[in-house]
């Protein structure tokens, strides 16, 4: 008989009873019923009740086990008596008569409780990780996390992807974010980076005539933490591939993202490939954000030409300054009592607006303050642009260009929750398209670049030389679930002349591209594919699956908001002499609270 | 018809024929055949023979196109005439006669080529990687480590084993090496490692209750690089298992193993699980070494005994110093010329040792010096002992018990060589089990750990409390390839009390294990389950496999010999705001050759 185990606490079936079996496993629940005590053994794959008769040898060792103990018992395999069968359990047909028990490793008292649904803090949990993994739902997200990576990396290869591994130490990369240093030993004064992304190791992947990768890629930003973004690493769905255009990547990425959903998400509802593509501009407009929430079924329009010159003064002074009225509709939100009205008002305000102007479209006709004011064709007009019928109310988001649209898809998003319209139990999933190239920037008035400067723009050179900047469109597009924004990606410009153009737009020289971004514009001057990807995030999506909001519940050992390891203790101090072999010496900033200036 | 390509450069066969189709790719070879030009346009996938007539007006862009420059051309797929068919091409039935040539990306003169298989120094293709990539050995390298990670994972998981990711932004780890070092930017004068294994994860992951691990790991080492290490990251199918014994281990790898080796190894035989198990007293008695290469037919034999106040003076006083003798066959080796002898005796001289000492077993009976000083009677009970023929000759490795065995192994493998007996197509596995737990060190005479302090000894807690210690073996092993040790591993102590007392009998205070390992024994005070695992390197097997010396041949954007990515160019200096940012600056040692003392 093996040492720990003949089955796993998750085999016993009713069909096994009579044999003798030894399972392994931890102490989940020890109950004294008259006499008998019953543990509740588990492990990895479930959990078995365990018998111990009263009076018996192994009774007494029994009772002295603390909850979370590993044992292992012995013993015969015996149906359950009527009544005391278990049918939410796999293995509830069956108990184990236990004839002989080992303990493996005695737990102590625990800091945090692995049976039951008791909550615990965070530090706490992180600190005692190894307990806190053990608890049924952490250890359900963990599965689910590995699962959906394993068939993400089957599916990728199925369509003919190659998963390969790119250096995790490398060179700091323009791209955004702070990079994590690593200094170096053998070439004093210099340091590695760790890869905010592989991006430029893909493209090079693709220059180098691998057609098309993928990499489930560890990334790393010196970022601060926030409920969706771990401080440290992150996983993506890295992927590129040669010889595309956008709808090649939408078309490889789609049934990816389709399956991945459908096979992990319960039952709940997929948007079917392919999925929704939406122009930025028509998403700022409709939606009032690039990452829209297709889940709610409310539309914006633009209203500015029905109140431009009307009665309704205040908005008719928008619309002359230049400014814009956008309608968010409320379906059936006629009827409702003014406290509705209200509390949006107040939301609005609370939100920084001057207010939240709305028309009850009554049976008996337009109702409300604006109604009011305004002239009747133009009520009707408003109507009928919003698709409004009898017992539907709108309101209106007015201001400036810059602001008005993002206000209105916060109102959008707003109505579509208070009046319970965001539907549950769907994945919905969208593209969004045809971002701007550039954008100008309103401090400084030049021409930046909106998003990813490395994408390519729509037009190629010849739009770059021949069309208004602020017109051009990138070959850019966002990937985007139930108001998540998932992953940006693009074709990419692996053209030396349209790169050294685009950049000269947003003012940089060519010398200084050159300097900059030479690694990736060498590689592109010795036979360059066109190409293009995308990298969605593989912790969001966990995240989605998992319906959690919380980026540590899908990550298996995750540093704290702070950065920290509770667990392990990282970051440390480390000894001087480490640091002289590095080059480095501390440079600490002056404690906290110290009085008096710093001795220089 | 799509942009760059209805089909792939290796899919068009005969039946095409007539088809219009279009492809993208790269120009591989042009050839200038009496007025018709011939470009092989290259992609990922294979090659296809583009032809341009000539007066088209593709010829002249064709001609104009450099090798290497992307191009995307239009045309009609026609068969090859009879005779210029060529067998060895998927593609060679069929040629594309190009009516539209896009040139997609131009290639500037190369600073390497693509085509043929004329050699470029290391240096020049890491910093040209994405066209050392583009070549065909290079490419079908990177192409198989991407097969043997794909199959090791669906392997692993196929045996019920779940992948997880372990931190890279770690704590440092007690292991043996040198840790990366990440400045902390939130907590000054703090460091992140990264982790050298996810040693300490996996066993926490077992803790955690999660049964079967695995991995394909990243592991960081700030370690000297050699032709077998990579200077920075490596990979490893890092595993762990709970609720296992030794043997438990081994039947989960073997499979998998045996099952990469057939599926990659090209036709080579592959030991079939069980691999032999050898304890580690008789691999080094028998092989000389720990990493013994099965496809060397020898066996060593220990001949002290027959030595032993024997006339043959030079062993006998070895023998009665306490020293040994180990006898080293050659099979058929007696009969060579005097010349074979001599260059042994000055190779093993080479080495350091004495000579070489051997007997001729001849047809008319042993010859050589030792034979002409030993008696009979001897020199019988050698060849016995060592199952030596008539023909047959055997060598002699004398000296200390320290330096004797592994030179006996030297003269193994040398003997092989010269006498052409290592099997070649072999890919021959075994285990080394038995480790001896501690060993003493022969500086200062203490008690230390021979190998990884954390393997649970043979008898547990009774064989620590009441055995010699030198005597004592742990659970642990290494899986050995061809002579290469793929990786150590073994059945963990799981067990503080256990833990504790072997360290105490290394010298080490519970104060300090506490100290340096208190996050893994405070994990094992709250039900740790019997546990074991290994960590085969990848990057060592895809060497196996594809027959390559240097691991940088199997890395796909590897690290030069001296830690150096010359392509990204990394490391770098960084902008002092930067150190600043992370309370660190640099202590620079002194200028090479700088003249004078360095002002303080």
């Amino acid at each position: 008989m093996h040492a720990y185990r003949t089955h796993t606490c998750g085999a016993l079936r009713a069909s096994d009873a009579g044999q003798t079996a030894r399972l392994s496993g931890w102490v989940h629940r020890k109950r004294d019923h008259g006499g008998l005590l019953f543990i509740d053994l588990r492990d990895h794959y479930g959990i078995t009740q365990c018998v111990f008769p009263a009076g018996s040898e192994v009774f007494q060792a029994a009772e002295a086990v603390r909850p979370e103990s590993v044992i292992t018992v012995t013993g015969e395999v015996v149906l359950r008596e009527a009544g005391t069968v278990n049918d939410k359990l796999p293995t509830g047909a069956i108990e184990l008569r236990v004839k002989a028990l080992e303990v493996q490793s005695s737990a102590e008292v625990l800091p945090i409780q692995v049976a039951g649904d008791q909550e615990f803090p965070e530090d706490l949990r992180l600190r005692y990780r190894f307990l806190d993994l053990r608890r049924e739902k952490q250890h359900r997200n963990m599965m689910l996390r590995a699962g959906v990576i394993a068939s993400i990396r089957r599916r990728m290869i199925e369509q003919g992807f190659t998963e390969f591994q790119t250096p995790i130490l490398t060179a700091s990369s323009p791209e955004g974010a702070r990079d994590f240093l690593v200094p170096s030993r053998n070439h004093p004064g210099t340091f590695y980076a760790l890869p905010q992304a592989p991006q430029q190791f893909k493209q090079l992947a693709m220059v180098a005539g691998f057609d098309r990768y993928f990499q489930i890629a560890p990334c790393f930003r010196d970022e601060a933490s926030r409920a969706d973004r771990s401080p440290g690493e992150f996983y993506q769905l890295d992927f590129e591939m040669s010889f595309v255009t956008q709808e090649d990547v939408f078309a490889a990425l789609e049934p990816v993202m389709q399956g991945i959903f459908e096979e992990f998400g319960q039952g709940r509802k997929v948007t079917q490939a392919p999925f929704p593509r939406i122009p930025y501009d028509a998403a700022m407009l409709h939606y009032g954000s690039d990452k829209p929430d297709l889940r709610n079924p409310l539309r914006i329009t633009d209203v500015t030409e029905q109140f431009r010159d009307s009665g309704f003064g205040l908005f008719a002074r928008v619309a002359a300054a230049g400014g814009m009225v956008r309608a968010i509709p409320a379906p059936g939100a006629a009827g409702n009592p003014r406290g509705f009205f209200d509390k949006l008002n107040e939301w609005a305000r609370a939100e920084g607006a001057r207010g939240l102007g709305y028309i009850q479209f009554a049976a008996e006709g337009p109702k409300g303050p604006i109604a009011k004011n305004l002239e009747a064709d133009r009520v009707e007009a408003i109507r009928a642009a919003c698709g409004l019928n009898p017992g539907d109310a709108v309101f209106f988001a007015a201001g400036n260009r810059e602001e008005t649209p993002k206000f209105a898809g916060k109102v959008r998003t707003k109505l579509g929750e208070e009046l319970g319209l965001i539907a549950q139990d769907e994945f919905r999933f969208c593209w969004i398209v045809d971002f701007p190239m550039y954008e100008r920037n309103e401090e400084t008035g030049q021409i930046d670049f909106s998003h990813n400067p490395f994408s390519m723009p729509q037009g190629g050179l010849e739009a770059l030389n021949s069309v208004d900047p602020l017109e051009i469109k990138a070959f850019q597009y966002d990937i985007v679930c139930n108001g998540i924004e998932l992953s940006s990606g693009a074709i990419r410009n692996h053209r030396p002349d349209i790169m050294v153009r685009a950049f000269e737009i947003a003012g940089y020289s060519a010398e200084t591209v050159e300097e900059r971004f030479g690694g990736m514009l060498n590689a592109f001057r010795y036979g360059a594919p066109p190409h293009g990807g995308s990298a969605p995030g593989i912790d969001r999506m966990v995240m989605l699956l998992a319906d959690e909001p919380n980026i540590r519940e899908v990550i298996l050992f995750p540093l704290n908001q702070q950065g920290e390891d509770l667990m392990m203790g990282a970051p440390a101090p480390v000894e001087p002499a480490r640091l002289k072999e590095l080059s480095i010496r501390l440079d600490l900033p002056p404690a906290k609270g110290a009085s008096g200036p710093k001795a220089s």
